[in-house]
This record gives structure tokens, sequence and C-alpha cells, in this order.
């Protein structure tokens, strides 16, 4: 700690007690680049347009987040309808609400404590929720039984993600705890890692194949982290968060494979589910094709497997709902887990019941069904032709180069970036593909996160673009960075 | 990691990845007693009743948890209209709602990303929230300046005192920071503390004068652990949890002199500032004291202070919001907890929606003044008076000896316990006082929390009660206590 005497030497000045140099260390190399400098910069910028600063566009259009409603899409009416139905209970007896919000409304607050959301529920997660998840899975999953006990609601699935690799950590030196994950990654995991002081073993996915999972490549990682740490973890993003790959089956199955091979514990975040676009693409959880391999892989494998409210067609980030299902795990170790999340007391409670009316969504016959069906195809259909318009457009800018969109909300094309560019971001300190982006922004308004926030292979220049604005923004914005793209290129050839 | 050979020879059996040998350290050893054994038989005993097992009761009363929803009270109007028309806007239209609380809803909305409560907010919480909740501050602590920079919102209290807990937790052996809280406390700090591998410093708290903060006890227990840790945090509730004292002014200046002398950042949970139920005493924040004392204090000091949405009148827990203040935090690392609390993207949005209603509650002439302060009013009073009762009841029990309830929503009494309980419980591996509360649970119904939970001077035994049931369920569950408290020291002299 700093102490300094004062200038008549009568009482030490003390430094603070808190200061960067005796903080938390791990927290120190946390990263988290989908709200880092340049989503700060942008948040200025939007604050200097309200001021009347003048500048070469009229908004900055933020296509860094995956965040459905900010980006104008509607929320679901039915969902809506219950969550204020339980919010606010006197609506239960205004006529305006179809009587399947009611009754999924009435069910959620029979299993609240004194019937409102306004209580604590128990840690894991409403009970009723609970069974509606287990049977959501279920029926997902051809039938292969899931059971309430092995769900856990969670803040967002972030929260469910960091509680598992938290459990696993342990360690020191060269036994610490390894965690494989893809590169390019979503930055929870290497943020996470970081924080709890974890490895962080790298494999990359093969670009040149569509983003696809190699096993050779996870072979070859492995093999090397077992020099220096005790790799125990493999995380699993499909569909593939920035990169926007759909896994085929053969290739779950492979994972799995090599997991009991190596005897290594599975982490799928499945978040973006129902969001798979590209012909001959479908989702395959890994539970399924892991109940379907034969009893003695789904005997044998531990799996956390999560989901959330953000994403697919409902887009409801801000309610911060999500599960895990956790199977084969060590009984003690799930003693463990719920004692780890009792701590908190629970996930907050209307994301869970909203959790439940994704898991429970209005049936064929109901009231709502009709306006539900349209309003959720309407979503997707949207999303399928942006992510195609996405991969369109970019790759007919020369030194652009895009994979198909198969799933998820993301583009993650590749750039080629001229020498005098890479000098001169080097120079400044910069990222190269940090210094396009901000570039970028600061010319165009668009916000991206650039590829280094992801990771990518040395040499390789990338930025994760969200397909969410609307179709006509998106056309514009398209636009716009095309033309950006050729500009910037000819200014540093 | 456990591996064993089949029994064929030929594949090797693997034990599991995850078990409880090869789990975080930290996590094993960390207690939540609020939600512990005693809980879980509980929830057993209440399935039991339902499928009709006979007891000697018809219902658990679950006085183990400040759930006041749970317990029947009834949310404030105003606040549930206001989360209503956020959640579903249609309602703006509708003139059953009053227009303070479409105001408040349109002001909300306007603030989210795509005027959407499912929008991801920014990571420090919705701008116009954080605004409010500085105007709030600055009224309640007579006008002293609070700025919007300085309000992080949380995920309820908990997140944040976990967030500043990690912040400060650094260094090895004896550098490993040491935290300082009061004995009895609320678990939450004690298994953060273990879960985090930071070094717990209890002090201990005086009963014999209403459970007041002694400063020769804070020296006491500093001077200790400076032998084998770095104490670095002194944490301080008030009003108490699970203790029900309310500090006074004279007392809060003497822990912040202490803290300026011994060079701690200072945490103040002050969740409770509603709940002040006894003559003469007002809830004192420690930033309003801090200011008071003049700059050579103001600017030195480094504070955070956390509120929520879960106490109070409001009694809404299962919202999770809540909100912290940082005082003189040094400004790199108020960049770090920026970025740490970015990592989870956002606290919930209908959290920070009703924490704003908190700090911007109605104004007198605003249609739902009137309502609004009635229903405060009535929930406050009720629990003073049930604060009274409880201490007034358990005091006619003897071998039971209670303290004022000052303040919060807890009862903290004292019991004696013969020899040959003690003695039995020993046997049996359990602490005296769960042993009895584990028997008082079977034979009523009624569930508490074992002072050992919380912590308690070697040789005295407690429970903890919250005072939330109705006031005619209150004096039933105080008097069947008071029934079992003979009739078990009848049984065990």
């Amino acid at each position: 700690r700093s102490w300094r005497m004062s200038e008549n030497g009568a009482l030490p000045l003390r430094g603070k007690v808190l200061t960067v140099d005796t903080m938390n260390a791990n927290v120190k190399k946390v990263d988290y680049a989908v709200r880092g400098p340049i989503v700060q910069r942008a948040v200025q910028i939007e604050k200097e347009l309200k001021e009347g600063v003048k500048k070469p566009f009229e908004e900055v259009i933020k296509a860094n987040i995956g965040d459905a409603h900010a980006m104008g899409q509607r929320p679901i009416t039915f969902f809506r309808q219950v969550m204020a139905l339980c919010t606010y209970p006197q609506l239960l007896d205004d006529n305006k609400f179809p009587e399947d919000a009611k009754n999924r409304a009435r069910r959620i607050l029979q299993s609240c404590g004194g019937n409102s959301i306004g209580a604590y529920t128990t840690s894991q997660g409403i009970d009723c929720v609970r069974h509606d998840v287990a049977n959501y899975i279920q029926r997902r999953d051809g039938g292969i039984p899931s059971d309430p006990d092995n769900i856990y609601l969670t803040t967002g699935a972030s929260d469910g993600i960091v509680t598992i690799l938290k459990l696993l950590t342990a360690g020191e030196g060269r036994t610490r705890t390894g965690v494989m994950i893809s590169i390019p990654q979503y930055p929870l995991y290497s943020a996470s890692i970081a924080e709890l002081g974890a490895v962080q073993i790298n494999y990359y996915l093969n670009e040149e194949k569509c983003w696809s999972l190699d096993i050779s490549e996870l072979q070859r990682s492995l093999q090397a982290a077992r020099e220096h740490c005790d790799p125990r973890v493999l995380c699993i993003i499909n569909p593939g968060n920035p990169t926007g790959q759909v896994q085929s089956r053969q290739c779950i199955e492979d994972v799995i494979r090599f997991a009991v091979k190596e005897n290594l514990f599975l982490m799928a975040d499945e978040v973006y589910q129902d969001n798979v676009y590209a012909e001959g693409c479908e989702f395959h959880s890994f539970k399924k094709v892991l109940f379907e391999m034969g009893p003695e892989y789904s005997s044998k494998v531990e799996l956390a497997s999560f989901h959330s409210t953000s994403k697919c067609y409902m887009g409801e980030c801000g309610f911060r709902g999500g599960y895990m299902e956790v199977i084969n795990m060590d009984p003690e170790v799930k003693a463990q887990l719920t004692k780890l999340v009792s701590v908190r007391l629970c996930p907050p409670a209307p994301g869970q019941a909203l959790m439940d009316l994704v898991v429970n969504s209005p049936q064929p016959g109901e009231p709502s069904y009709q306006t539900f069906i349209k309003e959720r195809t309407d979503v997707l259909s949207a999303l399928a032709e942006k992510a195609k318009l996405t991969e369109e457009i970019l790759n007919t800018v020369p030194g652009i180069s895009c994979n198909p969109v198969q799933g998820a909300m993301y583009s993650f094309p590749r750039i080629t970036l001229p020498e005098r560019a890479i000098n001169e971001a080097k120079a400044k300190g910069q990222a190269p593909d940090m210094f396009y982006c901000m570039k970028l922004l600061e010319e165009t308004g668009i916000c991206l996160v650039p590829g280094s926030g992801f990771g990518q292979r040395e040499g390789t220049y990338h930025f994760r673009m969200t397909i969410l604005p609307p179709t006509d923004k998106l056309k514009i914005m398209l636009n716009k960075l095309k033309e950006f793209h050729q500009k910037f290129t000819q200014q540093y050839s």
C-alpha cells in the first residue's frame, strides 16, 4: 500500500486503500470487448450528436451487441401480456387479456410465495418453471427424459456459465484448471476465466471451412495445454457466437467422443437454438446427441447446457432470464452447486416467469396461438433474410470475405488491411482491427466490435457485426461499410 | 483425479471430472444458513403435509427469511402499476391507470433501448434511474451532493456487496485481504469472503448494550487480525441484520474516525434504511455523517453504500433491484469496476425500473400520492407494532431474552439451553441451537435460523426470527414458541 509523509511531516498522508496496484489482480486481467472502448466512444458520440456537434452522420448504429429490442424488434405480445398480469394481478379481471395469458399468469403466481413475483423464489428457481423447462427439453429432444431436479434457473445464460466455471476451477500452477474455448469466442468466456484465475486454452475454428470445428485442432490444443495446466472443461457455442456457424450432428458426436476420451466436462452454450437460417442446417442439442449415442456415453459424460430469454425470437435481454441443465453431475457437487446459488438468494422472478413462457408458449387451439406463431415466424424469417443479405453484400466488397451466417445473430467477416494501416495502428499501440473499427465509427457512426476482442488467428483481422438492424437500415449500413472499406483501403495503400 | 481399472482390465473406468475432491475448494467452504438444512427440511415437511402426512401442525411458518410478500404483505399499488405499464406499454392507452404512473413508465421506457425493458441497459444501469437515485440520496442526506456517475445499479444489494469485496480481494498468505464483519452477521458476508478466499475478521457486537458496536472491540479484532492478514475493509450493517439495532450518529462518527485512522475501506449495508421503529432511533447514512464531519474526512474515506428494493416497505425481493454509491473511489479502480460489471451485461431491467420508483415515489399533488403514503405507512406501522410485540412476548419466556427490535426485520433473542440438550446436540454433531431449531420445526412447523448460522459468542445460543408474519399469525407463532421452549427446557432438565 502507498504511504507518504505529509509536507509538514505531521500526519502520514495515506494513499487510497483500493488502487489499481492493490486491487484484485485477476479482475485487472478481465477484458470484455463487446462493451469496450469502441462502445464507450459510441456513447460519447451519441451525446455529442444530442448536443448539436456536427458529424458526417446523423445517428450511431449499434451493431456491436445482440440486443434485438434496441434495434427495433417488437416483444412477443403474449409474453408481455402474461408478464403484465403477473406484475399487476388486478389485470386478471380485465377482459382485454386472453384466457390463455391469464391461465399462464395464474399458474406462475400460484407457484410464488404469497402469490407475488415480488417474493424470493427457491434458489434453484420456481418449481413449476423448472418442470416446464424439463418438459420443453424433452419435447425438443424427441422424448429423451429431462429431470426438473437437473434444471437451475439463472440470471441470463452468463450467470450459469460463470457458476459452472467457478465450480470447476481448482488447483495451482500446473494443476490449475484449464478451460478450452473456441477462437473466435464470445468474450464472456475469456473474461470469466481471467476473473477466476483459470487457464484459457484456445482451439481455433476453421475459417476456411465455414468456421467448423476440427477434432484434430482440439487434440493439438489439448496436448499443448497439458504441458502447463490441467484441462478439464471443453466449451462449445452452437450456433456460434461470433462466427454464426451451426454444428453438424456428426461434429457434435465427434466432440462428445473426444470429451469421453480426454475426460473433459462439456459446457454447451445453446442460447441461439432457434436461430438457424441456412438450408440444410439444423440445431442439434448436445443433450440429444449424447443420449442417442447410447448409455455408454449418456451415463458418463458430464454436461451443462445453457439457454436464455435474450436471443432466438424473443430478444428479451433486459429480463436476464435463463436456465441450465446439468447431466451426470456428481450428486455431492450438485448439492454444492445448490448451496452456492442460494447465497444470491434467487434469479430475478420476472426473468424466471418469462423463461417459463418461452418453454411453455401458446399451443394450437389456445386463443393466442395464431398471433404468437405469426410474430415468431416474422422475426425469424426477417433474421434469415438479413443473414443472407449481410453475407451477400459483404462479399461484394474487395478485401472483405464473409462466411455464410448459418445461425445466431452475427457475421464475422475477415477484412484485408493495407500494410500502412497496420503499421499506423501498431505505432498507436492499437490492434489493427480496433484502429479500423474506430475510424469506421468516427466517419460513419457504425459501431462494430473488432475481431481482436474475440480472438483470431495471428495476422488475420475481422469484425463482428449483428444482423439485427431493420432490413432498410441494415442495407444502408452495409453500403456505408462498403464505401468506407474502399476509401480506407485507398487511403492506406 | 480418480481413475480405476475396469473389471475386465480393458478400458480405464474414469471417475467424474468434477467431484467434491476436485472442485473449487473455496466454494466448499461457503455456508449460507438462511437457506441451509433447516429450510430444506421445512420444504420437505411442506411436501409431506401436501401429501397428507399427519403432523402436530397444519402449516409451516417460514420466519427464516426477510421475504415480506411471501408473508402476505401486499405490493405497493403504484409500483406495480408502473411496472405493468413498462412491461406492456399498450396499457398506456388504458384510462384505468393514473397519469403519474403513466408518466413514470414513459420516462423509464424513453431511457431504454428501443423503448423496451427487454433491451440491455448500460452496464452501470439506466441513465435516468441513476440520476433519480442520486437525487434521492441528496434529498435523504439533507442536500449533500450525490453524483450519478458514482451510482451503480445492481442485482439486489448482494450483487453489489460481492462486487466490491471482489475488487478488494488481493494478496497471498499474510498479505491476503482481511474483511472485518460484525458477529452476528448476515451470512452473505461470510459466504462471499469464503468464496473469494479472503480472510474473515470477526468483531463482536455488544449484546448487553442492545447489540451496539464498541470501537474498542473493533480495535481488538483488527490488532489480532494484523498478525495473519492485511485488514483492508470494514463492513457495517445498519440497521442491523440479524440483530435489529440502529446505530447512533455518534457511533457512526466513531467508526468513520476508526476507518481513517486504520486506513480501511468502508462498506455500509443500508438496505433497512426505512425500517426504524424504536423511539429515539433514527437512520443516519454513513455518507451523510461522513460529509458532515468535514472535508478532512469526506475527501478521504473510501465508502461504498448499498440499498435494495427488497426490504423497507416495498419488500420486492423477487425483482432483484438495488444500487450502490461509491465515494472517493480511485478513478482507475472505478474504470475497472465499470469493466467488471459490463461482463454480466446489465442488472435486470425490471429491477432497475422498480428501484427508480422507490427513489422517485409519488409526490404531493400527484394522483397516486395519497394511496402511496397510506400503503407505505400501513406497512411500516404494522412492522413497528410487530417489532414491539415480538420483543414483549419473547421476554415473558423464562430462558429467552430479547433485545429491543429497533429496526430492520428480525429479532435475535438469546436462548438458554439445558446442559443435557447441549450434550445431546454435540453427540449428534449438531450446533446446539440447530438441534433446538430443528426440534421446533418438527414439533410446531415454525422455521427459524439458528444463531450459529450468523455467528455468536462462544457458549451463547440464539435464533433469528423475522417479524414479518401478519400480526395474528405472529402472535400464534410467538405463543407456540413460548410453549415449545418451556417444554424443551423441561424435557432436557
